[in-house]
């Protein structure tokens, strides 16, 4: 049996009673961070806590050569993964793989940052469109910067439908976790390059190091949230459509939001 | 201090270790299953796992006068919901009144519904747009047949973007779980009323109690789909905008989709 089990989103102590009775009787352990990571712990205090030693992965493992589910043929053997499981492409192939070796599997979820938004920031849940992710600009062999303007278009399609975006942001083996102020950034600079206004005037909230005990959420206008700390990753933006009244007061009272916004509804 | 804290999917070993430490610590425990609920449990159960007494709330109680988050003034009072926390606009709303009065308050994440159905389905995240319910429909005093159209065109609006919608079927006292069943006869009335052709062909997915060591998950043309047993609830609806090849090759492994929609994308 080869078991999905998302961690949930900070520490060790975010998965579920079930998860953690699966690895307890698990024969191995493995895991991978690459799609995500859990800030708030590291490898030894899992260990820990699960009384067993964790395999880790690398992109390859699970990408390229996952040899090692074949152990799942007659052991139970655990994946482990950060936020809820099987929301990346490449864990959902990694299960078809299994099933198509006549591996059986399962699954034990996680909390994900997807709901967690909401209960942060008090915008509903049936008001999210399509979500989107931020990558880093790069620049060519010849010099040129290509920045995707892929998310930009997204939020501006949400937002004229009434609709919140989710906005993740780009985890690069290189550059790092983007932070809240260079997702902003880069919205700002396509809003220019394009001579649009669509960006500067917009609520937007942060949220970084959701499932801590200290998270930090902040809503602002784009242009004054640019220039907030927002302190250690991992973050996460979410920039709302046209607000509720009451969606506007949770953001007052839950995100330190500007009291113009209730003026807006 | 007045924590919120999300039991998850299925059972009493779904809440987080989190979770379940900050009910053993807390003074008191409060619990409303109205907005959802745990299928794979009991209040005895629960109250075992917890070494607590559960006291569980009406809707009044949450929406009209929750006076008992007054205790949280200098108790340490949880507040248990189904699913993710916070998800409920009543939830926001109960923090806002907390906040109002003073009371600090916190979150512990639950998995949700939202995310668990990618992870089951082999959907991706990203591709789903805004999520929608149906109610159930109603009879006037004058007689008439209400069906609302809202989840209609919301799940055609998605597909015309290219987007999944996650459809959430009605919870109501009196004719109590809507199944998926119904759901799909609903929506195929309102394609009929409407001349239009849109929902027959459309591949759907069904699944029943997520979470759980059985969930049952099939995905087949609506058409076929409207006649199969899903068992015992919670049921809930998925129908994908056009299908990449990967999540149709999941849909036909995972979810015992029919083979065409291979060659449908």
């Amino acid at each position: 049996m080869l078991t999905f089990i998302g961690l949930g989103l900070y520490d060790e102590y975010d998965i579920s009673v079930k998860g953690l009775e699966t690895i307890k009787n698990a024969d191995k352990v493995y895991l991978e961070f690459y799609t995500s990571h859990l800030f708030g712990t590291t490898i030894e205090n899992m260990e820990k806590l699960y009384g067993k030693k964790v395999h880790i992965l690398k992109r390859e493992d699970v990408e390229q050569y996952p040899d090692w589910i074949d152990e799942a043929l007659d052991k139970d053997i655990v994946f482990l993964t950060g936020g809820d499981t099987m929301v990346a492409t490449t864990h959902v192939d990694l299960r078809i793989r299994a099933i198509d070796k006549g591996i059986k599997t399962s699954v034990v979820h996680g909390a994900s940052i997807a709901s967690a938004v909401c209960g942060l920031s008090g915008l509903q849940n049936y008001r999210f469109g399509k979500s989107t992710t931020i990558p880093f600009s790069y620049t060519t062999s010849r010099g040129k910067k290509i920045i995707s303007e892929a998310p930009y278009d997204t939020i501006k399609s949400n937002f004229e439908q009434g609709l919140h975006t989710l906005v993740y942001l780009d985890i690069d083996m290189e550059k790092g976790y983007m932070t809240i102020n260079k997702g902003l950034e880069i919205l700002q600079e396509i809003d220019k390059n394009r001579g649009n206004n669509f960006i500067e005037d917009k609520v937007s909230i942060g949220i970084a190091r959701a499932g801590s005990d200290n998270p930090s959420i902040k809503a602002d206008y784009i242009r004054s949230l640019i220039g907030f700390d927002f302190g250690e990753p991992l973050h996460i933006i979410v920039i709302p459509g046209p607000l509720h009244f009451i969606e506007a007061e949770a953001l007052v009272k839950l995100a330190d939001g500007p009291e113009q916004i209730l003026e807006q509804t």
